[in-house]
């Protein structure tokens, strides 16, 4: 089923959205050869004049029917917003046995919005590389982005189980390590693990933002005490990130709400003194990390490995 | 006032606690030649065999009395729990003349534990270094912990004014920059930057390991998009932080009141599907991290450094 060596796993690749994660996926593409030709979209010509300076796709559109036409592979890598219009568009024009895929950071949405478009003999398969930064724009890609890190996929009943393996060697080919799951239980999972830290994080950095008792300035000053590493979560693209509480609407809300529940615990902990019940969550925590280092999913340096390097 | 560079700017001094920032302490002095004589104290015989192993301190001490008495600068680098009974069994061993100050992340509360047994003829001045790492103990410190980020000294009123400036001159030669500040002020600048992201970070640390939909391997696997930032900061010292808690109670329930309300009016933006909102807020907070990055409390590189590294 694959490719010799050679050449390349897909002939032509469509990046509809040349941001990060698009940029990111273009420079791996090449690192593995994987693409015979990567065709890039964006809608502003200025997106597409840095994209070609950096020179990181083959070619670029502001089409998107002319960008997808001879695809073999189409990846959706826009805010998740932006999806039922450019499935609209682009839906007619995809040839037939070609894979459409996404990186959406939600799943149900993805299938709501697009599945409706998507033609007869073309293979839908959703996914989602857990992987990023707080940076966007096509200048801030690189290859090694999907190195090690987990990609999630969620094929529909029935999907093509070729279509599905072809997909899945082509994520182990960029770096990643694949996850096939139900769309309901991803944008759950992820609701834990990505999006409320995100809502959290964005809500501190707004709370400091406005007190009038705290400047600006000590803000910024003392937030090496542990505030700085909320603003780097919280500096991550606005519109990707409003698209994905919209749309990820029922599971935010639902671990919101035991996050709540357990905040209310623990600040009466904290007005009544009782120790002990701090105490014995700050010790259960402790554990969770030294997980996640050991899985390979942080480094166990100190601060991140930013200590006694940051002034330079 | 300052001695010759050929001698250290104390002749003695006592570090009561020798854990992450008292041994940093003791390396950073030993690179600027701060102490002619560095004297450590622990209470637990394997903490003293560990320190006395690496070599930080010229004695190791488990009695206070010892440690401190010819001390010209005694540190209290212990939990702010201890330091009530610390104060009270080495305030009368203090020599005349000598500086006593702590490392205590609270102000208010050691002003209220330690003053009362400082002796007539000893300059209490109360600091608080803000560096750290999420490890902890006498192996875990560095020399170049407090390069670059901020001291804060909070002297009460009347203190004497040579001995002030002689401590922000060893803070100085610590690598910091120094900011005095009344202590009130310090403790709630530190609920806004330091205890209450703490406090958030343990408590969604433990809201994801209570989870009976999402398994804790899942939650490890997929942490990278996000989750595992707060992890880090719910891998510190749960004694100390315990004691924070316990001892900033006004100020950390001060705000963590303000971002309730933020985050009841964010959870109504997301029920409600008001798009607006969420952005407006997201790209608020965006602004906020571009200062930190330029003030130079962090790196500008994405994901702390951390990108296409991990894997190593």
């Amino acid at each position: 089923m694959s490719a010799p060596d050679s050449s390349p796993l897909f002939g032509n690749v469509a990046l509809i959205g040349i941001g990060l994660i698009g940029s990111s996926m273009a420079h791996a593409m090449r690192r593995a050869n994987l693409a015979g030709h990567i065709a890039g979209y964006a809608r502003r010509p200025e997106t597409r004049a840095v994209a070609e300076k950096i020179g990181f796709a083959d070619s670029l559109h502001g089409d998107l029917a002319e960008c997808v036409k001879n695809a073999d592979l189409v990846v959706l890598a826009t805010p998740v917003g932006s999806f039922a219009e450019i499935a609209s568009e682009l839906g007619p024009h995809l040839k037939r046995g070609a894979i459409i895929t996404d990186v959406g950071s939600v799943k149900m949405a993805v299938v709501r919005d697009v599945g409706p478009f998507v033609p007869e003999g073309v293979h839908f398969i959703p996914g989602h590389p857990i992987a990023g930064t707080e940076q966007s724009g096509p200048d801030s890609g690189f290859a090694e982005l999907f190195d090690g890190r987990w990609c999630i996929l969620t094929p529909p009943p029935g999907t093509d189980v070729d279509a599905v393996a072809k997909l899945k060697t082509y994520w182990e080919k960029l770096g990643s390590n694949v996850e096939v799951m139900e769309p309901k239980h991803h944008d759950l999972v992820l609701a834990i693990v990505s999006h409320l830290p995100h809502l959290i994080a964005y809500n501190i950095v707004g709370t400091a933002a406005d007190l009038e008792t705290v400047t600006q300035s000590e803000v910024i000053k003392f937030s090496a005490s542990g505030f700085r590493d909320f603003t780097r979560i919280a500096a991550s693209d606005p519109t990707m990130w409003r698209d994905i509480f919209l749309n990820n609407r029922d599971a935010v809300l639902e671990m919101l709400g035991r996050f709540n529940e357990d905040l209310a615990a623990l600040q009466r902990a904290i007005r009544w003194g009782d120790g002990d019940a701090l105490f014995n969550l700050f010790t259960r925590t402790r554990a969770i990390r030294r997980s996640i280092v050991e899985a390979g999913q942080d480094t166990a340096a100190p601060n991140f490995g930013r200590s006694g390097k940051e002034k330079n």
